[in-house]
């Protein structure tokens, strides 16, 4: 973008939006540049958009529509796939400033919400009204549920609530020209029409930018009860989860450590924790009265069945959040011992023993440490592959490792992405996913809603479409 | 199509299928016709397709796509919709022989299945490990899961599971031009790309043939508890619905009788319901050993609480099912009674008895019975206005009262189905629910996955897209 077509630009946005809302200062700017991904190229935004309403996203589209130039859609920049970087030239859309709750309604659990409000914000705010919305991912107390929505994100509560999809009742959509989609609706059931809500969960800005949001509620659980232990060998632990499945149990959150996160966890806080054991798990259960404490006896049980040692129950919630902490901050954890390339992996249930140790022999083969947590009760593991930044031959390693883990975890029936997305880290691993014709399919659903490709650009698909061969 | 034109058609079907997968035999054909709704024109088909495996749908959609001519999917024909229905000089294209179970996966509670297989067939095979797989349409015994897929089937159990589309993982499709799809996975989380999997499930045939399905179980519930109560007003029995869900219940069934359907199930099986009742609740919980009793006990105090009379808990599950009989049956018990429409109107939940005295409203402008039964604890009620189909007069005006349900449904926020389908029977009124913009959207979709408009030509969207404006 040439100085005078950036000038044009923002001449066009300022004529319909607040001053406040556009953003030229370079170092305000470059704040808006990237999420927290790493290993992404993150391009110089011509300039920003804080949107404070839907008008301010319809302008910016229309103006961005009109010269031809990328938008990249914000909200906290807490992804780990590059979603949110910006292409060279490109309108930062931010979506933060859209953070009212528009409503609560009790009556039909439902909020709707601006797509800026943080997710632990609405949270708590329906918590005071006796509800919940589950969808819980690491970074709640910073991510918003536009980004949320955009990456379709999971959490710790999955295994029994489910991820951000089943909790979308509707959107509001801004189409790349500007206009306003509504999709979806207030009601608890509907079938009027294609699913387009869900079409939009999950795309990444790619296809609309998402400025509204009707979500349901549950009641609000109990407070959960947790149990935790160590497991002398990778396969007991595997064992241990695929016995709680076969139980029939229902644990709302089900988390697995392996000794590296361990010793990185006790590295990190002193949490104490037995360094001899190859592995922990971590189960809670929020069912209601007596229920929760019989679930966790049934839990602590199997885990003993399964050859678990040292297994704990919580004597109160305050001993289960302490139970909970070192896996809640193992990202912390793991970033204090340097730079790191964090995968997303999830496989079948039964395999995940398998792949676990898959993955440990990946570690031997480069070199280079891999610590692995993740939601066990889903088959949902990141290993983390930690490496020193300034050795160019243990970044290559390390990139080699992340992607081995990818092609395991296809080659043994898995995803290369249970919950963070696609954005510019896994495009080539997404291709290889979907194959052919879905590939085909989803450029053709791109072209379709974005016909200039001004929507977040070169994320999820490749801008060019070699990828993507014609129809025959 | 002329003679001549389907001889070319049926000549090409025979190249590459099997002589039994091929129906020319009018009286045969004939029962292809039509699914179970009302008043929804059904056309006479070409020739029949009864395919045995994906094979054979590939072939009949290029010889289809070759030839330019409509297809229409059907499974158990059992929908009320016409979303089956013949139109002239098409190939009915029956899953119904698709019926394996291909795979039962209790480690990781999926099942992988042709869309032939029954409903019950299915659930009944999964409980015999311990499993559960949860919709369940009223027509289980009889409709099967490419059905079920097609129109995102909902059933009694929703109000706490959930419909069709919360358990399918992934789809296997083949597209208008006989490639074949795969969506989805077969892992519990999974973001990888467009979540195309819920766009072919409830868009009726009209994108794609679904030809195999992988679907999410659940571990078996417990044998539920029930309790019922009759209200002495319509207000009163929704007052108690919104009391259930503010107390933060969460049952597996809530349903609604009104007076009328009350006296059409003594009517039909003479059971004994009291009929100066206004209207019935049945509520259950499956929640695990001693909770479901708590759960049904605090029911039946709330049903008490908000003026319920008559309030019984069922001693053990036979009583149980008794209990529910009336409501199960409601479908044929109505029948027996006469034509009618049956609406399909899902409203906010806080709105339910205001609904329904609207609805009585209609009944007595237009000098009809309108029975309504439902799904109360989603909001998705079916008033059924019953008329004399040899009378003109009533007919125009149960069409007139079956259309200003709709009315009414859409003006309280609600939608115009909540379970049924669009098909033939309600397109003008997802016109007006969808609006132009969305409207706009679903034919552009329409147009990608069937360039050709051969793919169940007519249901959902009008063919001619008089509806849908171009783009300004």
């Amino acid at each position: 973008m040439t100085a005078d077509s950036s000038d044009v630009l923002i001449a066009e946005l300022r004529a319909g939006l607040p001053d406040e809302a556009v953003v030229t200062d370079p170092d305000r700017l470059a704040s808006y540049r990237q999420d927290m991904a790493t290993f992404c190229p993150a391009g110089t935004p011509a300039v920003g958009v804080l949107a404070r309403e839907t008008a301010h996203v319809q302008h910016a589209l229309r103006v961005a529509s009109r010269l031809g130039v990328p938008v990249v859609p914000q909200g906290g920049r807490t992804g780990l796939s590059g979603g949110a970087n910006a292409v060279d030239g490109c309108v930062v859309l931010s979506l933060e400033k859209m953070d009212r709750i528009i409503e609560i309604d009790p009556a039909n659990r439902i909020a709707v919400v601006e797509p800026g409000v943080v997710n632990a914000v609405l949270s708590r705010a329906v918590a005071e009204v006796g509800l919940f919305y589950p969808p819980d991912p690491s970074s709640w107390e910073i991510s918003t549920i536009g980004g949320n929505l955009a990456t379709n994100a999971g959490g710790l509560c999955c295994v029994k609530y489910g991820v951000t999809t089943d909790f979308v009742r509707g959107l509001e959509v801004v189409l790349a020209d500007g206009e306003v989609l509504r999709t979806g609706r207030r009601t608890a059931k509907g079938v009027a029409g294609y699913d387009l809500t869900r079409l939009f969960v999950g795309s990444e800005g790619t296809l609309g930018v998402i400025t509204q949001a009707t979500l349901a509620l549950r009641p609000a659980s109990q407070e959960p009860r947790t149990v935790a232990a160590l497991f002398p060998t990778l396969a007991a632990a595997g064992d241990a989860v695929a016995r709680v499945v076969a139980s029939g149990l229902v644990p709302s959150l089900l988390e697995f450590m392996d000794q590296r996160s361990l010793r990185a966890a006790n590295a990190y806080r002193n949490m104490g924790l037995p360094e001899h054991a190859a592995a922990m798990l971590i189960a809670q259960s929020d069912a209601h009265s007596d229920q929760a404490g019989a679930d966790i006896a049934a839990i602590a049980a199997v885990f003993s069945g399964a050859g678990g040692f040292d297994v704990v129950e919580a004597e109160n919630a305050a001993e289960g959040d302490l139970l909970l902490a070192a896996r809640r901050d193992s990202h912390f954890a793991l970033e204090a011992l340097g730079s790191r390339l964090t995968d997303d992996v999830c496989v079948p249930l039964s395999l995940l023993a398998d792949f676990v140790q898959r993955v440990e022999k990946v570690a031997a083969d480069v070199g280079l440490t891999v610590a692995v947590v993740g939601h066990a009760g889903d088959g949902n593991l990141h290993p983390n592959v930690m490496f020193d930044a300034d050795d160019a031959d243990q970044v290559r390693r390390a990139q080699h490792a992340f992607d081995e883990i990818m092609r395991i975890g296809l080659e043994m029936g898995g995803t290369v992405t249970g919950e963070h997305g696609v954005g510019l880290l896994k495009r080539e691993w997404l291709a290889r996913e979907l194959g052919p014709v879905s590939l085909r399919v989803h450029h053709e659903l791109k072209r379709l809603f974005d016909p200039q490709g001004i929507l977040n650009p070169g994320k999820v698909l490749a801008t060019e479409i070699a990828d993507a061969p014609p129809r025959p």
